[in-house]
């Protein structure tokens, strides 16, 4: 049981955020990726399409004997999250509750923000203080236009939402959001921590894994094992952006639905 | 049969404005459309996914009694057109093929240029003199995003392609894109001619079915019968700028894969 690997599905490649933080938090542990390309955006479709595409990702997981699931996403996690929870019986792991346990053990003045998906902040899944959707971030870094004056007059706009609400915590409620986080420090401003759920999540995961005695007991570094629902030429840069290294071995693409 | 529907589908909504240029020209005909708004976008995806999606969506329309079948999505006829024409009984047509014709019979200099996503402007099937993808006006564009100084600025950082090419024709090669003509035509210069695709293949469409003796014999106004993959509360805003007039009727929620 506790050699197999990790799941993890995203709408895309946005999730591969979190393996770069799972990687780093549990180097021994073997993971097997799910980016439902064909299918990506999730973050402007409905609930019910959101939670119909989550459990067929999750199944795909499954049937590739993931010892738990974790949803790399934070629309799918916002809003079937709960469902995935209740039906499967593997462990599963959304990247808000984790987050949002995180950010508030480390606020001081307990005025937390979010930003995310149309999804993510409309689902209300993130019970924070303020929160607003920022839809245009994820097609400007799909694009890997990640440095413009265009983007930054977004952020400008986006982010001034903030504006006088005296925030200490900004959670970066998407997983594309981490590769524009220095425009967006500077943007909301120094004293403002972010925070990469990516990192909180991989957390409780090396928590929990390590607490039921399921940690990989190899002494190799893990292995990822990727599969896309559509591959595309841009596949590989726009993979090795959010992976933060370049990919290794072969990309399977699959069907799910 | 002349009486039945034609049928229309898009990968989303943007296929309105050709919708909304087919009840201009032909304005006693029914139709039936079908928005892929569970899977939209399709420009950012690989060939061999948007046949298939192109294949589910066409069936989707003959099921519901379509006498013909517009393939309202410059994406979709890139890189499906040649397949759907081959494959279906019932006439099918794309959206770039009129366009093509109707672009040459009115350039002056023979210099056309078109713009679109990266999967219409990758495939080639727009055979004109010089093509630039522009991929980040689709999701502005769905935002209503339409007027910002972001956009501008990402405008003329697109169209700085053509500077010294010299074009008098600018094919819009995308069904969105006429929803910021005013700004494209603005940044190109008001001697290059714009062309909506959506006019050529309504133009092509009266054509066809007059000579055919298809053309719909009732007198009174042409009703439209909605359906999409997905149904967020955004939709009717982001349909009625589309179309440029207000919904009526029921829009139905439908699975087509």
């Amino acid at each position: 049981m506790k050699n197999r690997p990790i799941g993890v599905f995203d709408s895309g490649l946005g999730g591969l955020t979190v393996v770069k933080q799972i990687k780093k938090f549990l180097p021994h542990e073997d993971v097997v990726y799910l980016g439902d390309t064909a299918r990506v955006p999730y973050g402007t479709r409905s609930k019910e399409t959101i939670i119909k595409f989550s459990f067929e990702d999750a199944n795909f997981l499954l049937k590739k004997n993931a010892k738990c699931i974790v949803i790399a996403c934070n629309t799918a996690s916002a809003l079937a999250g709960k469902e995935l929870e209740k039906e499967l019986k593997t462990p599963v792991f959304d990247v808000i509750s984790p987050t949002l346990k995180y950010a508030r053990s480390v606020a001081k003045n307990n005025k937390i923000g979010v930003i995310g998906t149309r999804g993510t902040i409309g689902s209300g899944a993130y019970t924070v203080d303020f929160a607003t959707p920022c839809p245009l971030f994820v097609p400007f870094i799909e694009e890997g236009n990640v440095d413009s004056e265009a983007l930054k007059i977004i952020v400008k706009k986006y982010l001034s939402y903030f504006d006088g609400k005296n925030i200490d915590i900004l959670i970066l409620g998407c997983t594309h959001y981490p590769i524009i986080q220095n425009i967006i420090q500077k943007e909301i401003g120094k004293n403002v921590k972010l925070i990469d759920p990516g990192m909180a999540v991989a957390e409780e995961l090396k928590y929990s894994l390590t607490k039921n005695g399921l940690l990989n007991g190899q002494k190799r570094s893990g292995k990822i094992n990727y599969f896309v629902t559509d591959l595309t030429d841009r596949f590989t840069k726009v993979a090795e952006m959010f992976l933060g290294e370049k990919i290794k071995g072969r990309i399977n693409k699959v069907s799910v639905d």
